[in-house]
């Protein structure tokens, strides 16, 4: 045994490496006990965790380079979700077995979006074990500056970024649907597939709604599941617009009963849901513009409780017929 | 549909809300898409990430109370590591299925822990999968005071928190060793049992050794693998003491060979091996005290690289001889 190395170097230290990489904001990064990461003074830390398993949170079949994107972007989607500025992240990673091209993929596709929001893995765990990814985000929003699911108020607004129900539609195909109107192929089911598979946090929105959005939540198991939430935590209501909720021209090519459960219980989203006074109405759309994301009023919160969804000729929706995404169905 | 809850609750929210509690110093707890910590001007975060998978970190048969306890206790180790102090924590978990006595005695032992060091669960993520605990520890030091493994010098003596190798001599027990002399039963057993399942993080000693010990790191992978990273990180090399190594007496009564094997490669110890200056040796038994802590001088810091270890006559031993806790051998 010698200065230079532990006596048993395992395989997992050679894949930990593709993701050790000199950290340039953090004082101290993979390597010691713990990370350290300076937080600017008048700055509250925010902290997200999310779990993903094979088989009930990413498909077997997908890209490690996708699958690193999407195991990052889903803990970036709740900083965003909150307003926060991303400030670095740890990575626990359990793995059937010492698979260096499998590691190799997925730190590049885990470290490019890392790069693209200017944050650093500082940090985690490597283990034999069934497939599980772990992921734990940190960053920074000056106190009282964080948007939360409790804010929104009646006669706000209720927006929603981008496009919902494309990831749904995608695993509607892998499952063989029969909802499906008919095939999807080509560059279609390319576009359905990376919206499930390289969902792209909305962290320059959710600074761009500091200040202007009442609350916020990022859509993660479907629009109607996630607005729940606002509900409960805001005390209010919604009434919602099934069908002015945004979709993509391949979704709505679709059957409407295929497009509004893709829409409204789809999950795996990663768009924001928020709210904003009416007043603020051109400051949403100016945050918008100024993220590069489309953003689309389809709601308005209610002074009376529960969620009432209703159609373009303003007819009510049987809100029982879609069911949030539940990872536990 | 009502504002009260999401439209669907799984089996998995009952069990998460064994974990919801109210926040105290947090700014922000469980329930948004992210905890908020308050960071105190002048301190720098420190995060630690550690995930546990059955039969790897654990045997199936242990309490779900002492299995929780021992996540914590791992994460907190290393901030202890660091001389960092705890601030938050977040749990994510996999679960084969939804089992609430499990979850309850889970979180109790785990909860336990956590008021023990005032610190609290700020958030995480539960879903359904092979068994897996994921925890994330932030903790914060004030900027150049860590404790880290690259600062021993030669002349710098070495110490060891406690007594080393009985969660290693448990897990022999259990595996029905043939190094085993005579039968390990009654109250001997539960004591290296309770080694090896309720660890005890040493963070007030962490905290303690700020501004005495030069480097320190926490004793995980066994303690000669561990003085690795510190060799390797310090540029430096040690001559350890074997028979100085601290040890229980239910330890000191098996054969030698086995003592040496579990007090220098037995894993699992979640003490504090750290270095100080010579002039510090007063210092360093006050911090022992002052933390409530037995800490033992069991060798020094060389010029010459690698690891030396002697016998307590003098003689040179065979580092080849034990192997670090290696979690993929």
């Amino acid at each position: 045994m010698t200065g230079q190395a532990a006596p048993r170097v395992g395989e997992f230290e050679l894949i930990a490496r593709h993701f050790t990489r000199p950290v340039r904001r953090a004082a101290l990064g993979v390597g010691d006990d713990c990370a350290l990461v300076n937080v600017s003074p008048g700055q509250q830390l925010a902290v997200s965790s999310d779990m993903l398993v094979e088989g009930r949170h990413f498909l077997s079949t997908v890209a490690p380079e996708r699958l690193g994107h999407k195991a990052l972007a889903v803990n970036l989607s709740d900083l965003a979700a909150c307003g926060a500025e991303p400030l670095a992240f740890t990575l626990a990673l359990a793995l059937p077995r010492a698979d260096e091209d499998w590691a190799a993929a997925f730190a590049s596709g885990l470290l490019a979006l890392a790069d693209a929001h200017g944050i650093e893995l500082v940090g985690g765990d490597t283990t034999a074990g069934p497939l599980n990814i772990c992921i734990t985000v940190m960053g920074q929003v000056p106190p009282g500056q964080a948007l939360l699911r409790s804010g929104a108020r009646p006669g706000d607004e209720l927006w929603v970024s981008g496009t919902l129900g494309d990831a749904r539609l995608a695993l509607e195909v892998f499952r063989g649907s029969r909802f499906l109107g008919g095939a999807l192929q080509g560059e279609a089911f390319e576009q359905v597939r990376r919206a499930m598979e390289l969902p792209q946090p909305r962290v320059a929105l959710g600074l761009a709604l500091r200040g202007v959005a009442s609350s916020a939540i990022d859509i993660s198991d479907g629009l109607l599941g996630d607005l729940g939430h606002v509900l409960q935590r805001s005390r209010v209501g919604l009434q919602l617009c099934a069908d002015q909720v945004p979709r993509s021209a391949v979704l709505a090519a679709q059957p409407l009963a295929l497009q509004r459960l893709c829409t409204l219980a789809g999950g795996d989203d990663y768009e924001l849901a928020f709210t904003a006074p009416a007043a603020r109405h051109a400051d949403v759309l100016a945050a918008g513009r100024a993220a590069g994301v489309a953003v689309t009023c389809c709601g308005q919160v209610t002074e009376w409780p529960g969620l009432q969804i209703i159609d373009a000729a303003g007819q009510a929706l049987d809100a029982q017929a879609w069911r949030g995404f539940d990872h536990f169905a």
